[in-house]
């Protein structure tokens, strides 16, 4: 992924190098463990300065705010090696994404992170912006799923592989998030069930 | 719905009864637009003095603090007449329940308390749960939708009506909330369809 050049000149968009991967690894560790603590109206920029080991200084000129810092710890977040499972079928691989989901999600330390950020986005413009973007590359890569179904004629041709993605981890979101229920298993299985039976009644190729 | 006797004893949580309801909704109003205005963590009890018309000593004396007023702003949220559509069919219902969210979050002014109410539970444990109670009681009105379908022989005997009518909003709410995407008809007439094609391949029947 490259930058923009436009973005290569807004403070806090500029992405340190491999020399300095170490430096942004830990501040954005610093962020992230900040975040979880505090939340983002309670985060500092000297928080961050003495949590990672990096001045102050240094923080402002590279990151230039906590808005900066936040934006570019969900770009580093998204550069990860994951891809989607790919179990053979389509049932299978919703199911994996779905319980993937309640996974991260019943796992504190793990989910202590996305939900940090998506509070993060209710209070600042750019941290919601960094969201869109962090969640537009993941499920982009989970399209393949769909695709693979197509393929192998377990999903009509012109299946809506962006809903479908978005539609299997909805519910589960939705509950830890927003409607604060708790998740599982059983509940992952069963949303992953029902898009897949919707996909292959057709409810996700195009209206018309 | 009466108070249980130890929530009549708990700050915040005391119900002011008819003679004080004209209070109660000018605090909730002052309390909706500083959450809009400021987000939670702006929010101040000051600021709801001023702007409900209401003496400092009394806010502080009936609802304890912030985390109180929220909590009793999304009670007075509950405690409407809402009930869900009746259009005659099931497609039909979950089409008009998906729009009704897409309208809510397409309407800046409408869209403004929720928004600020999940935001708050970010922050509060308290604010969390009193949206949970909210969700809980808003889905268990919707559920009327399922059973109605299953009276018409739309849906089988079993569906679970919970899952049916948090599975049609929530692609709409994870977008609006989480991902930070748009949303619109289209959207809502295909997370409806999706969800009643499920019901109808019988994938929201207990697992077994």
């Amino acid at each position: 992924m490259q930058l923009s050049e436009s973005a290569s000149h807004t403070p806090g968009t500029v992405r340190p190098g491999g020399r300095t991967a170490r430096t942004r690894a830990a501040v954005r560790d610093a962020v992230l463990t900040g975040l979880a603590e505090h939340g983002y109206p309670g985060l500092t920029v000297e928080y961050v300065a003495e949590h990672s080991g990096v001045h102050k200084t240094t923080v402002y000129r590279r990151w230039g705010s906590i808005e900066g810092l936040v934006a570019d710890a969900l770009q580093l977040a998204g550069e990860d090696s994951w891809t989607p499972p790919d179990t053979g079928s389509l049932d299978g691989d919703l199911q994996a994404l779905a319980r993937e989901v309640t996974e991260t999600f019943g796992d504190a330390p793990a989910a202590a992170a996305p939900t940090a950020f998506v509070a993060a986005a209710f209070q600042s413009r750019r941290a919601a912006e960094a969201l869109h973007d962090f969640y537009a590359e993941r499920f982009a890569r989970c399209e393949s799923v769909v695709t693979r179904a197509v393929e192998r004629g377990e999903a009509p041709v012109g299946t809506d592989a962006a809903a479908v993605v978005r539609a299997v981890s909805a519910p589960l979101f939705f509950r830890v998030l927003i409607t604060r229920e708790p998740i599982g298993t059983p509940l992952a299985d069963q949303s992953a069930a029902a898009v897949a039976a919707a996909v292959r009644a057709g409810a996700y190729l195009p209206a018309g």
